[in-house]
């Protein structure tokens, strides 16, 4: 659990890309950040007040959180000085960054000196138990992919965006570093060990009101050979009551695979329903989300109408048109 | 890579059951075993000479493998004396144990004095790759099954056996404790970081002649809640040629999970070979293994005959029959 708010530690960002995770935080948490910090040079801006550590601390900031990516995922010393004194002046620091922060010895002596926590999100804090298998209250629903990266966590996000605006009760349930980042807390699921993975699921949904939904991040493809088995043990630890089928149609081959196609819709849907339906016999696939960044506006309408009948159910581009009739498919199950 | 031929320790072995690593390295590896070593009140043998330490360095072990699984997979001080001992005299120990060799201090106190390796093989020791699903030349074949510990591991040993009995190419490919000590190498994918597992299983199973067959052990069930991650990570990563089914029909449920029901063997085929054919379109399934170790002579073999029937392929009790009729159906591939 990272304590916010955060102030946003956008340091030498090259571009806007590489604060991906800051955006985040402030498009689907904004409540998490009090304001941004840059460095002279810095080429990305999220729209928040800039702010010295100083002014974070009065506005009430607890941690430092990186949110940019850097190249090699190492930590500069031109951060380091930041870093340092944040540590010095009562921040946690929390980063997804592949170097980890404990791993530095400057910055582990000054949290020790100075009380502050250094959170790595890219690795788990927590001895995850062995999956039980046993049903929990409440619900759970999950996207899965025709390929990595087709937008399952944003999918999930607009998700539970939607469903709160309209007073259902639902959790964001993060599974991978940027998801984690923006709300504070999940599981970092590829990072487990094997024995782990469902277990680690399972402890991140636990038991919850009947009329309550997580909404679990999902990771990876069952028909992407490199990461399928996460795919399935969030499946199975997830015991998902709803999945919702993600997609990005403009895609040459499965990412990172050259000549592995990617699966039809119809193929995902026939594969990972009766695979969902070992964990939890009720499960129901409720709705497709398409990520339909690469077409222009008109064909991406075209091309959702088009699946929407052939699937027979709501396909919908979340980030054009927001999850509203994923929310009303889930309120209806 | 655990140096052979092996003294096997057997300790102080409550009973037989207590010293099945020692039993599987002297089944199926007889060669890599010069005998055994016992403690005062050992219930267990396994048939190999008694032996003193002095007497198995003399007769050339290297490595003194600790055979025998104690309660709570901790390392007693009577075994203590006589694993220093062994470092002392030039062995490498070799340990399965849930209790590492390498959180001992006095073992690797002994070892960096002595120069012996301490092989804890329930840990990875080789940092993996992540999957690429590129084609590989050569042969492999997998056994899937219904259910955890199910026979998997005897099945690919027998095969292995029945293989290099008439001049095929064969490597068994060990993923578990016991596999790994009964050849001296593998790959613990149970404890192989998440995004790693199918690379740990490609790196495990490489290139190799058209007409040699990587015989890779199979690991939990795709209908195991618990690890089916696992298991299809070792699908995706060990893109067989073939699959081979896997059976014991005597579970009232799913191995730990009471009220999980077993899938049958039909269900297993039809969700394992589609999966197995998005890493390799070729895969076929050739042949059923089950267990039948809870039934009399004439009982087993009605039931082999009528899976034979319902399954149009071999059925074979690997430990009552051998493997060479699923041999056969590899050669006929």
């Amino acid at each position: 659990m990272i304590e916010t708010p955060y102030l946003l530690f956008l340091g030498d960002a090259p571009d806007q890309l590489a604060a991906k995770v800051a955006q985040g935080i402030k498009d689907w948490r904004p409540e998490n950040a009090v304001g941004q910090f840059r460095l002279e040079g810095c080429k990305a801006d999220v729209g928040l007040a800039d702010m010295t550590l100083a002014e974070a601390r009065a506005a009430g900031a607890r941690t430092l959180v990186i949110g940019v990516a850097n190249r090699g995922g190492y930590i500069s010393s031109a951060w380091k000085e930041v870093l340092i004194k944040a540590l010095e002046m009562g921040f946690d620091l929390a980063s997804g960054l592949h170097n980890l922060l404990r791993d530095e010895g400057d910055l582990v002596a000054a949290s020790q000196t100075h009380g502050g926590t250094l959170h790595d999100v890219r690795v788990p804090s927590v001895g995850y138990p062995i999956a039980n298998g046993v049903k929990r209250r409440g619900k759970r629903v999950l996207a899965v992919g025709t390929d990595c990266s087709v937008g399952k966590m944003y999918t999930a996000l607009a998700l539970d965006d939607a469903m709160r605006r309209r007073g259902m009760k639902s959790t964001f349930r993060a599974t991978g570093q940027t998801g984690i980042l923006i709300t504070g807390h999940g599981v970092p699921l590829d990072a487990v060990v094997a024995d782990f993975m469902a277990g680690s699921v399972e402890y991140l949904t636990p038991d919850n009101d009947e009329d309550h939904w997580d909404i679990i991040e999902g990771q990876g493809s069952l028909f992407h050979v490199s990461y399928s088995g996460v795919t399935l043990a969030l499946i199975h630890g997830g015991q998902p009551d709803a999945l919702i089928l993600s997609h990005e149609p403009s895609r040459p081959h499965m990412r990172g695979l050259p000549g592995h196609a990617l699966p039809s819709l119809e193929r995902l849907r026939d594969t990972a329903l009766p695979l969902a339906r070992v964990a939890n016999p009720d499960c129901q696939v409720v709705g497709v989300s398409v990520n339909t960044q690469h077409m222009p506006e008109d064909e991406a309408l075209r091309y959702l109408a088009e699946v929407e009948q052939r699937i027979g159910l709501p396909a919908v581009d979340p980030f054009r048109q927001g999850a509203d009739r994923l929310a009303d498919a889930l309120a209806a199950l």
